[in-house]
C-alpha cells in the first residue's frame, strides 16, 4: 500500500517580466509570491469566484503563513509552470504550490500557502469558499 | 528683468532599494512614477492631510498626465533628493518634480504632473485640494 | 487629402494582476509603464531580438522620456489590448503607444516613449536596433 | 536555568508606502518580502559590506528558504519597526526577521530566512559573509 500524492487541480503559464529581475540578472525572491498569488486568484476564476466578488460579499481570504523554498531561479525570457492543490484543514485553506521552468522542467519553487477567510473583518469558517472550491475538495 | 524659478516648496531623501533595478543594473524606469508619487504624498502628510483622510472625505486625486525625462540613471546604494513645487491650472494640479543624486547633485529626473480630483466619482473643481495646499500656492 | 494615422505594428493583451491596484482599487499609475515596457519588449522578441541578446551584444536602449495620459481606470479582473508603433528620429526610437480596455474598447492610456541606444555606455546612432526593427520601419 | 532569547542585532524603521497596499487596503504580502530584504541589506551596510561590493568580489548570496507568518495588517500611513538577529549553520545564514507596527508595538510578520552564498555559480561556505559578520555571529 503506497500514499501516492493527489494531482495538482490548476495549472497556467506565466512568462518573467524583464523588470522582476533584479541586480543580480535573476528573478527577485519577492516576486514568486506575485506569482504564487496570480496562481490561486486564477484558479478562483476558474472556480468560478473572484476577489471582486468574494469582498463585494463580505469575504475577505488573507494570507496567514508562506513557507517557500527557492530551488532553481529564473531569468529574463523564462516561462514557468505554476501548478496548485488545495486542501482545508479546518478554518484554513492549504495551498500545496509548485513552480517549474517551462522549458526545461526544472522544479523553480515549492511552497505552502495557508489562507484564511475574513467576513465582515473577523475570522471565519471559511464555508463560502469552501462552497466555491467545492468541486476541487 | 528676468523670469525667476519659483523656489520649491518641499523635498525629501528617498534610498534606492536594490530590488528597484533591473537587468541593466540600474533603477527600472517604472520606479520613478513611485518616487515621485512618494514624494507627493509625503507633501500632503506635511500639508495636513493624506490620501487616507481625503478618501475618507469622498475626495480621489488622481494623475491625468505625467511627461518625465531621465537624465542620469541612479543604482544600487545610491539616494536621492526629491524636489516639488506645483502650481494651480483651474480645476489641475500641476507638480513640477525634480529628482537629483543625492551625493552627486547631478539631475536624474524631471518631471511634470497632472493631478485631478474627483469627488464621489466626478471630477471637481479641486478646492478641498486647494484648501489643503493653501499656504503652498 | 487627408493625413492618415499609420497602423499598430504590434500589440498583445495583458490582464491585470490584482497586486497592481492601489488603495484606490484601480491599477496604480506607475504600472502602466511597467505594461508599455513589457508591449515593447515582446516586440523586440516578435522582431527577432531581445533585452538579453541586445545586452550580451554590448547594447543597451534606455528609456529616456516619457509622456503618458491617463484616460480611463483599469480595475482587477480587467484585460488591456496594448498597441505600439513607432519611428526613428535619428539617434532616437519614438514609440506610440495606446492602451484600451480588452473588453469596452475604451482607451485608458496613450503615451509617447523615446527610446535611445547606449552601446558600450556610450549614446549610439542605434543602427543596431534600427536593423533589428527593419521589417517594421 | 532557561533559555533566553538572544538580542536582535539590527533593526530598522520603514514606512509603508501607499502603493504597497492592495485592492484590500492593506499591504500586499509579497511586499514583506521586500522589507525583510531591505532590513538584511541595510544590516550588510551596518556591518561594512554591500550586495554591490560582495558581487564585485564574485560572491551572490541567495535567499534559499522564507517562512512567514503574517500576524497583523499594515496599511497606508503605518511605520513598521523590522528587527533581525542571525546564525550561522555551516553553508547556511539563518535570519530571523520580526517586524512590528512602529506605532502600536503589535507584531506584524514573523520570518525565517535561509541565505547561501554562491562564490562564482556555486555554492560557497560563505567565509566571505561569515567574516563581514563577524562582530555580530
Amino acid at each position: 500500500m503506497s500514499h501516492t500524492t493527489p494531482p495538482y487541480c490548476f495549472e497556467t503559464t506565466i512568462k518573467v517580466r524583464d523588470y522582476e529581475t533584479d541586480s543580480q540578472g535573476i528573478v527577485n525572491n519577492a516576486n514568486y509570491l506575485h506569482y504564487l498569488e496570480i496562481t490561486r486568484h486564477e484558479f478562483c476564476e476558474e472556480a468560478g469566484t473572484s476577489f471582486a466578488v468574494m469582498q463585494a460579499r463580505g469575504l475577505d481570504p488573507v494570507v496567514r503563513k508562506v513557507e517557500i523554498e527557492y530551488l532553481n531561479s529564473l531569468r529574463p525570457g523564462d516561462s514557468m509552470r505554476s501548478c496548485l492543490r488545495f486542501r482545508r484543514e479546518g478554518a484554513r485553506f492549504v495551498f500545496d504550490q509548485h513552480i517549474f521552468n517551462a522549458a526545461t522542467g526544472e522544479p523553480v519553487v515549492r511552497a505552502v500557502v495557508t489562507v484564511v477567510c475574513l467576513e465582515h473583518g473577523r475570522l471565519s469558517r471559511g464555508d463560502m469558499l469552501a462552497e466555491a472550491f467545492e468541486k476541487y475538495l
